[in-house]
């Protein structure tokens, strides 16, 4: 299965590598980094990274979509939503951290749907988008083959309740395990729903 | 302030970005992406990252080494062991995550030090140095300038109680409430510990 794992420039460094991590553990997935239209992307942390045009990729697989400072121009930018359209609508599955379910909700595929943020931009994303159900208490949320988490290392509990859906939750267990990481298995367990 | 992180090969991709976020969120601070030849340097989990050569770098800043099964070749590269060595007697701090504590300890900067390492590849990091007081429960240990931490997302807590150790405790924990992560800021609740 191929994992495109769509970056852009400003997204927020752990919402794409706290995913990655996880994902990079299943010896079934074959990971690839891709833009709009492929070169070097720059993270908000300043982490350069190599990209492939995302038109050169297999787009059935399962597409990623971090959030961060640079959602914010591209919920603007129409040629971008159209083309990540496109790509959510061939996914599999469709994964979102933080505010990269901004971006998708501005494609309408959210429309009727149940989705989540992070709790610090939630007005806005709301207002990306006010025909997606957006739940406000939610460490994630699915969908359907949507899944869309809180904020930055939210997405990495997401990323293991995918695992645990596709692969069952002994197997994200043991990722969580070997990274060392107490998984909030539990997504209706947000902490910071209450700390907007 | 310089934040030098040594990329090579293999590095474990959690153990470079938890930190990288927590670091990048600090104003002060300028991140660069290093490695011993420069070039792209491509993670475990396939992530291809431009680095810079260290020897172009400011090395009196602070230096992070990820682990990850890259270091497993390195602890035997003569070569690269010499400069990281040069590297991190220069630098103001050196943190190391997992088994990046491996590749430090092999320099000899560690000998009678107290540190840590991830818990699955524990016995392998104390055989690298065992002139090292390796603690075997800790989610982190600092000693002097150095920081060492337990496996990939312990990083994370690492990173912003050096946050904490330099800035105070606040804005630690405002770190880790914008990236919606639950910080277990206690260095010597390792919860791993016993499941070696």
């Amino acid at each position: 299965m191929d994992i495109n794992i769509l970056l852009f420039p400003d997204f927020e460094t752990l919402d794409a590598f706290g995913p990655v991590e996880v994902l990079g553990r299943i010896s079934d997935y074959a990971l690839h980094f891709v833009s709009m239209d492929g070169g070097t992307v720059t993270s908000r942390q300043k982490t350069p990274i190599m990209t492939k045009p995302i038109d050169h990729t297999n787009a059935s697989g399962i597409l990623l979509i971090p959030g961060g400072q640079g959602t914010r121009p591209l919920v603007h930018d129409e040629d971008f939503i159209e083309k990540l359209k496109h790509a959510a609508e061939q996914a599999t599955n469709c994964l979102t951290v933080c505010t990269g379910s901004a971006l998708l909700a501005r494609t309408g595929l959210l429309d009727g749907r149940k989705a989540t943020s992070n709790k610090i931009a939630f007005d806005w994303v709301k207002n990306v988008n006010p025909a997606v159900h957006w739940v406000e208490r939610a460490r994630w949320v699915t969908d359907g083959k949507y899944y869309t988490s809180s904020g930055v290392s939210a997405g990495i509990d997401m990323t293991l309740g995918f695992i645990a859906d596709q692969f069952g939750s002994d197997q994200a267990s043991d990722i969580a395990h070997g990274i060392e990481y107490v998984w909030n298995n539990d997504k209706s367990n947000d902490p910071f729903a209450s700390k907007k």
